[in-house]
């Protein structure tokens, strides 16, 4: 596989290769050089973020270029974990052709005029783990699942109320109605098209990372405007905020081990052979030891959002499903996020225990809908790594864009691009006395500013 | 089993006869003739609505009398579905022995005098289907279920923080460290004995049913106030809101076919057997038919929030794991709740397919810090099955609510009482200009209206 290979995806509205078949490769997937790559035209890139020894952050060549689908702005640092950066990026364009038949049937839409694509905006941030493989690979590969999986229900997303049936006739006449009673809408479909898209990456860079003989995995955090709406769907740890003068809204939620404790527990109460008689599936306050043997102690299991009390057993002193407390917790000792892409061959060390079953690719989608919000000029998206959450908070980030705006040009082109900057800067231990402290990162920060109006004046367009 | 037996469960803080084992009995559990009971001086006993041939609301023949234990006001009605009432309900003060020693070492509590009591109060409502044995045995045995789970970790609640160890000696110096890093307070081991005691109480349930020969199932809604706290557990389909002057707010959720259908398809993803081969997991807007047959229709799966299409094939065909819309959605065809006590013996008519398998008699717990509310005199807490629910919505509720408290006297005695009443009459037709309405529920209706204030007042003496 080349590096050109990894490109030709990249052509807006055009074919995609298929994934190829699992099999023995002669040459592994190159690492990626991180490059920092401003999405540009209409193409989405992953964004390329050189490697830096000084873990300073890293900023566009293209600085303050206007971007002609008001791409956002990222700034990636590299905290040197591994030689290459395990945060990567990709955003730009999607361009979703309205396709009237199927693929299979047409073969002559290369022909088709631009008019006939439907268009928005993408963004992904991935964050790597046990090296970039998995990162980059989705970098270069989960904008063209989601192009495939939206093309393959545009006509619906496209009609009033999704139809019933697809490119087919009307079998039921009240079939409108049993569509309405389920209050299915267009952006179902866009759920389930990111739903669907994440699996389908998830499934080829297994193979594409066995055939490398390559290893590792990533998180996924995706934003993408469409007709007028923004979709976030999250598989991990990274985190996405709406920040306007008054509010602050979530618009994702973390997946770890310890917010998805009872699904992994239920998981290992259901398959107790995924845990090869190595580890205890239930959660106690700490790792028990001998002396316990027999006392009452705090417990939870899978069923239990509270906690009781029972007897130690020989059994209860394995090594716990989950252990550690807030960011420490790890899943069989090993990975600290419960989504995401990647992780095939993953084991526990020493052993033959897989963590992939335990592991959910699936994201949570949350919609917000922009051309409801009364958008401001400076609402924007704040899309992060968790190497920044894990130094700010929400609302440390939220004071820090509003001062910054506050005090920018409204018609600097450079001011969103600078806030990204000085963001990933406020990680680095310097205090600039917006939030009083000087905290410091030592894990890689990627950042995205997406500004919200410029996406609402250009959906609004359609 | 003698209606004594019954009885005998009802004892404050009094030993608690061990769950029998399964197995053949001679005479089968009777079929409780409904009662309306007030909970009187400190036991807590299953409400008694006599059966009332005229659909008409039955009031307490104490009406009016002021309970020592704030009780709350109950108004129960019986819509004829069975020969009995389905809904089923228990209040009363909740006894919780604090013991210092297990029960099997020190048998001498018996002597122990009532300030060594933490006490509480308990309201409950069970609404029953396929007959009311399930929700008379569960109104005559979950608040024993209960003080038995909170009596066992009654220490740790009394602690300014929950110990490690329960009435044993602290192994590791940095335990209450561990225990303060999960957060675990005294709060979380009553929702630990909550969810606890529902399934002991559905073990119990599944045994004397099955001992008796008898079958059925109920939802189950319990609020109990303790510590200044009031826990609000729910299993089934009732609800609980709070309304004060300028709030409503939702204390429990529904657990329906439709509100844990991710939960239920993923079950049957993974044990695909229980489906026998007569249903399909999948989700479509309605049934298929054969002329549905290759042609893409709108689908769901059980990773999916969202909707995608899918090419119809011959096992689309077969009936759906869950059916239906809204109220009207079934499980299996069958149940329109997901979780509840009993139906252990449920199946699909004319088949050996088993529903207990997809239920859960897990409830789901709000906590309401009654302490924190600065509550006004005319905060009130309404609990209801959904006979009330189906026909009236949460905000004319609160609007019915909030007119009748304005316009009665505050020191009426009667006034809880007269608006659990009035609540009802709101469900039977009967347009009393509040809503501007006039619909009917032909469904069993059950109300609780628990005045916060005076929960609030007797709490802060503890």
């Amino acid at each position: 596989m080349s590096a050109g290979w990894f490109r030709r995806r990249f052509l807006p509205g055009g074919p995609l290769p298929e994934p190829r078949p699992a099999g023995p490769r002669s040459s592994p997937v190159p690492y990626h050089r991180p490059r920092f790559l401003r999405g540009s035209g209409s193409s989405p890139g992953a964004t390329d973020a050189s490697r830096r020894p000084d873990a300073r952050p890293v900023r566009s060549p293209a600085r303050g270029r206007t971007l002609p689908w008001n791409a956002g702005y990222a700034e990636v640092i590299n905290a040197e974990k591994s030689e290459f950066n395990e945060d990567q990026a990709a955003c730009g364009k999607l361009c979703i052709r309205r396709c009237e038949f199927g693929i299979e049937e047409d073969q002559e839409w290369l022909t088709v005029c631009p008019e006939e694509f439907l268009t928005g905006h993408y963004w992904a941030l991935f964050d790597g783990h046990g090296g970039p493989a998995a990162a980059i690979l989705a970098a270069n590969t989960l904008h063209s699942c989601l192009r495939r999986q939206l093309e393959a229900v545009v006509e619906g997303m496209m009609a009033p109320q999704p139809p019933m049936h697809l490119s087919g006739c009307c079998v039921c006449p009240s079939d409108p109605q049993f569509v309405e009673e389920k209050g299915i809408r267009a952006e179902d479909l866009v759920i389930g098209a990111l739903e669907n898209a994440f699996q389908e990456c998830d499934d080829v860079i297994g193979r594409e990372l066995e055939a490398s003989g390559q290893v590792g995995g990533c998180t996924a955090l995706v934003a993408v405007f469409l007709q007028g709406k923004l979709y976030v769907a999250n598989a991990g740890d990274s985190r996405a905020i709406l920040v306007r003068r008054h509010e602050i809204r979530l618009l994702s939620s973390e997946f770890t081990p310890e917010t998805e404790r009872q699904r992994i527990q239920q998981l290992a109460f259901t398959y107790p052979e995924l845990l090869a008689g190595e580890f205890t599936r239930l959660e106690f306050p700490r790792r028990l030891k001998g002396d316990d043997l027999g006392q009452k102690v705090l417990f939870r299991d899978h069923h239990m959002r509270g906690w009781s009390y029972k007897r130690v057993e020989k059994s209860d002193l394995k090594y716990p499903l989950i252990h550690g407390q807030g960011r420490q917790a790890r899943l069989l000792g090993t990975l600290a996020v419960s989504r995401g892409l990647g992780d095939h061959q993953l084991r526990v060390l020493d052993t033959d225990i897989q963590l992939k079953p335990f592991l959910l690719s699936i994201p949570q989608v949350t919609v917000l809908d922009v051309h409801q919000l009364a958008v401001q000029e400076d609402d924007v998206v704040v899309m992060a790594t968790d190497g920044l959450w894990d130094v700010l908070s929400n609302e440390q980030v939220a004071l820090l864009v509003r001062s910054f705006l506050t005090g920018n040009q409204k018609d600097d082109p450079h001011r969103f691009s600078e806030l990204a900057k000085m963001l990933i800067h406020n990680t680095q231990g310097k205090d600039n006395g917006a939030t009083g402290e000087g905290q410091v990162s030592y894990d890689d920060v990627s950042v995205f500013v997406i500004p919200l109006h410029s996406q609402a004046q250009e959906g609004s367009g359609h």
